[in-house]
C-alpha cells in the first residue's frame, strides 16, 4: 500500500488539445435544425451570437483540437487539477473499493465551469467582441463568465434567475467582485423577460428564461455575444481537460477505473470527466462504464423524450436533438439549482442512445448524506450539484462491498459548497424535501415538444 | 522569460519538521506568568486544557519538531500549497516588481488555520481527549477545528462571537457540517457568559469574551480541552509549514524574496510565512525584510503597548508579554474580522521589539481595492483579512516603480474570501467606512493593563 493519495501533475501536463468524441462515435450526432426551416443550420446562422472559432467546434470532427497557449496560461492559475483517493471515505465505507476523485472546485470560481469560461471568453475577445451576455442558475456558471471576462478585458452581462438573485447574494457579489453586472431574470430589458412579467409579474425565472433574455440581447447587438455554460458541444470540448488529465493521474495511481461517474444538468462536467475515458474505449477497447447521475426531481436522461427541442423557453435558439422534459417543463424546488435544465447535452444524449453511458437519477437526501459523509471523512464540502456524484461513487462502493470484490471507482468532485451552505443547514435540519416531478405536468410539457418534420 | 507561473511541490515535499523560530532568536522570549502569582507558569499549570506534546511545544528550544505522520497524512489533502507569480497583477500594476504569492485558501477550510487545527486535534486525540471547546470570530478557525475534529473523532464546540453568528450563518453551516456544535457567545452555558450578559443582554460578544467561554468550559471537564486558533508559540510553529514550502517554492522560481509579507491579527499566518526567512536570516545572514500589515482600526503592532496581558476579557489567561491594546479594547466595526484581535502572538511581539520586523496598519477601504484588482486580475477573491497583504504587496510594487527598479515582493495569501462576499458588496456600494478607533478608550484600555512585578 503506497501512502500517496495525491496525484499531481506538473504544470507541462495540461493538456495541448481538448478531445472531440465526436471524431470516434460510431455514429455522427444528429445536425442541429434552424427552428423556422426545420433544416440543418450552417455557420451563418450562428455568426450573429458567436465567435466563429466555436461554431467551428461545435461540428468539428478532428479528434484533437489545439488549445490556444493564452488559454493554457490562464488554466495554470490553477490547472492541472488534483486527483485524490478518498482513502478515509473508503475506510468510513469497510469497502474493498477504490474511489478517486477529480477535483475541479480548485479554480478561482470553486467549480469546472471556467474551463470553457475561459475559452469562451478568448475567442469572443479574439474575433474583436466587446461584451457577453448570459445565463445564471445557481450562479457558478455567471461567476465563472465574469472571472473569464475579467481576465481577457470583457465586459460580462448576467441574467441571474430571480429566485437565486435573491437567495445567493454572495454568488452576485463575486460577479461584481469580478466586474460583471448581474441583473435578476425575468427583467424589462429584454422583450422576452418583459413578456414573462405581463403575463406573471411575481415570476422568479428559470434557466430556459435567462438564455432567452440573454440570447436576444447578443442577437441585437453587434457588440455583443452570447455565452453558454453547458449543453453545447464546444462547452462539452473544453471540458475534457478533466478526464484528459485524469487518464494520466490514473495512471500514476496505477489503477484504471471500473467506473467514472459525474452528475448531469446540461452535462459538461460529467462529458468532461467521462469523454476521454469513452475515447478509450472506443478507441482501443478499454473497458470501461460511465455514469450520468441526475436529480430525481429532474430526470432528463431517465424519463425524458429524445427529441428535438429548444434549449430556452421563448423559443429563440436552434432545435437540438436531445434527452428533455420539454422546454415548459417546471421541476419542483430542490437545492442543486445547477441540475435545473430541461434538456440534456446533444453528445451526452446521443452516446446514451447508442449505449455508450448509463444514468440514474437520485433525490436529494440521500445525496446530502453521502456529501456530509463526504465532507467529514475527506474534507472538501461538495456542491450540491456534486453531491449527485458522490452518492453515486458510494453506491457503487456499497455494492463492492456487498459482492466482496474491489471495484475501482472514479468520480467528478465538480465544486465545492461554500456558496450553498444553506442546503447542508437545511439539510441538517431536516428541512429537505425529496419532492417528485408532477407526472402529468411533465407528460404535458412533452405533448408540446415541437414537430419537427422527418428526421 | 519562463512562462512557468506556479510553482507546486511534490507531496513528500511537505516538511517533516516545524520550524521553531525561538532556537536562533538573539534573547530568548519573556516567560508566560501566571496570573495569580506572578511567576513564570510550569506545564502543570496548563495542563487542565491542553495536551503535554503542545504544552512542551510552546516551550521548546529545539530548532526543528517533528511533524507526526497522521498529521502529514491530512497535510496531504491540500498541501503542499502553491505559490504562485502574480504575473497579471505585475502588469496591471506596470511595476518592474516581481510579486508572488503563497496560496493557503486551497485547505478544505478555506484558510491556513487548518495547518495547526490538524496537528492540535492530533495530540489531543493522542492524549486521550474527547471534546475540543474554543472558540470563532469570523469563523475561519472554528471551521478549521470541526473539520480536523472529524478526521480525528474529536467533539467540537465552538463559541462564535454572536454577530458573526448572526452574520455569517454559512460559516456556521460549515461548522455543522463538519458535525461541530455552534453556539453564539456570550452564552447562558458558562460564568463567564452569564457574567457578560447579566451587564449587557444584547452583548454581541467579542473574541475575548468567546476565548473565555471556551477556556472554563475546558477548565471544568476533564475530558474536554481548549484549542486556540492563533496567538500561542505552538499555533505559530505549525503554521510555519507556509513558510518552509515557499522557501523551497522561491528556490525554484529563481528568487529571494527582498519582503515577505503577512497580515496580523493573533499572528500565525504571518509567523507561518515569516519566521522560516527570519530563520535563514538569523543563521545564514539572507537579506529579507518582514513586513506584518494589520488593521489601522486595530493597530496592535503599531499602537499597542509591549506589556504583560491577558488573552480574554474575564481574564481566565495566564499572561503573556505581547503588543496589546489591553484586553478590554474593543475596536470599530470592520470586516476582517480574523484581525479584530487585542494581542498579538508573543513571539512576533518579541521578534518586532529584537527589531527583526516591520509593521504597518492600513485602512480597510485600500485593502478591498488591492483585494479587487487582486481578483480581477489574478482570479482568487481574497479573504477580507488577506487583503491586508495584497495591499501592503501592492504598495511595495508601486514602490519598486517609483524607484525604477526591480524588487521581490512575496506575500501570504491566507484565505479566500468566498464566506465573505459582504464585504466585498459594502466595498462596491460605497458603504464602507475607515473608521479610527477611539483614542481616549484605548489610552484607558492601555491604562488598566495588569501590573506586573518588575520583570
Amino acid at each position: 500500500m503506497t501512502d500517496t493519495y495525491k496525484f499531481l501533475l506538473p504544470e507541462n501536463r495540461i493538456p495541448r488539445a481538448w478531445y472531440n468524441i465526436a471524431a470516434d462515435l460510431p455514429a455522427p450526432p444528429p445536425p442541429v435544425l434552424h427552428p423556422g426551416t426545420g433544416k440543418p443550420i450552417g455557420p451563418d446562422d450562428l455568426a450573429a451570437i458567436f465567435p466563429m472559432e466555436l461554431i467551428k467546434q461545435e461540428v468539428a470532427t478532428e479528434r484533437e483540437i489545439e488549445i490556444p497557449e493564452p488559454v493554457r496560461e490562464i488554466y495554470k492559475l490553477w490547472r492541472p487539477a488534483p486527483l485524490h483517493r478518498a482513502v478515509r471515505l473508503e475506510r468510513a465505507l469497510d469497502t474493498p473499493a477504490r474511489i478517486f476523485y477529480k477535483y475541479e472546485g480548485v479554480s478561482p470560481a470553486g467549480s469546472h465551469k471556467p474551463n470553457t469560461a475561459v475559452a469562451q471568453a478568448f475567442y469572443n475577445r479574439e474575433a474583436g467582441i466587446r461584451k457577453l451576455a448570459t445565463e445564471t442558475g445557481a450562479g457558478q456558471w455567471g461567476s465563472s463568465l465574469a472571472f473569464a471576462g475579467s481576465i481577457f478585458g470583457l465586459e460580462v452581462k448576467v441574467y441571474m434567475v430571480k429566485v437565486s438573485y435573491n437567495q445567493k447574494p454572495y454568488r452576485r457579489a463575486l460577479m461584481e467582485t469580478y466586474g460583471a453586472t448581474c441583473i435578476p431574470s425575468p427583467s424589462m430589458e429584454t422583450a422576452a423577460g418583459r413578456a414573462v412579467l405581463a403575463q406573471n409579474p411575481d415570476s422568479n425565472g428559470s434557466l430556459g428564461i435567462a438564455i432567452s433574455e440573454a440570447v436576444e440581447i447578443a442577437a441585437q447587438n453587434p457588440d455583443t455575444n452570447y455565452a453558454l455554460g453547458s449543453v453545447l458541444n464546444h462547452v462539452a470540448l473544453h471540458q475534457t481537460v478533466i478526464g484528459l488529465e485524469a487518464i494520466e493521474q490514473m495512471e500514476m495511481a496505477g489503477f484504471w477505473p471500473d467506473v467514472v461517474i459525474g452528475c448531469a444538468g446540461g452535462g459538461s462536467n460529467f462529458a468532461g470527466i467521462a469523454f476521454p475515458f469513452l475515447g478509450l474505449k472506443l478507441r482501443e477497447g478499454k473497458d470501461v462504464r460511465v455514469l450520468a447521475v441526475e436529480p430525481a426531481a429532474c430526470p432528463t436522461l431517465t424519463r425524458g423524450s429524445y427529441a428535438y427541442d429548444f434549449g430556452d423557453t421563448a423559443h429563440l435558439t436552434p432545435l437540438m436533438k436531445m434527452h428533455t422534459l420539454g422546454s415548459s417543463f417546471m421541476p419542483p424546488g430542490f437545492h442543486a439549482g445547477g441540475l435545473r435544465y430541461h434538456g440534456m447535452s446533444p453528445l451526452v444524449s446521443h452516446a446514451k442512445e447508442l449505449g455508450l453511458i448509463e444514468a440514474k437519477a437520485v433525490h436529494q437526501n440521500p445525496c446530502f448524506e453521502a456529501g456530509l459523509l463526504f465532507a467529514r471523512s475527506e474534507g472538501i464540502v461538495p456542491a450540491p450539484e456534486s453531491t449527485h456524484a458522490v452518492r453515486a461513487a458510494v453506491d457503487e462502493a456499497l455494492a463492492a462491498k456487498a459482492e466482496g470484490k474491489p471495484r475501482t471507482i472514479l468520480f467528478n468532485l465538480s465544486g465545492h459548497g461554500h456558496f450553498d451552505m444553506q442546503a447542508y443547514t437545511d439539510y441538517l435540519s431536516g428541512k429537505l424535501e425529496d419532492r417528485d416531478y408532477d407526472a402529468a405536468a411533465l407528460q404535458a410539457s412533452l405533448d408540446a415538444l415541437p414537430q419537427v418534420a422527418a428526421e
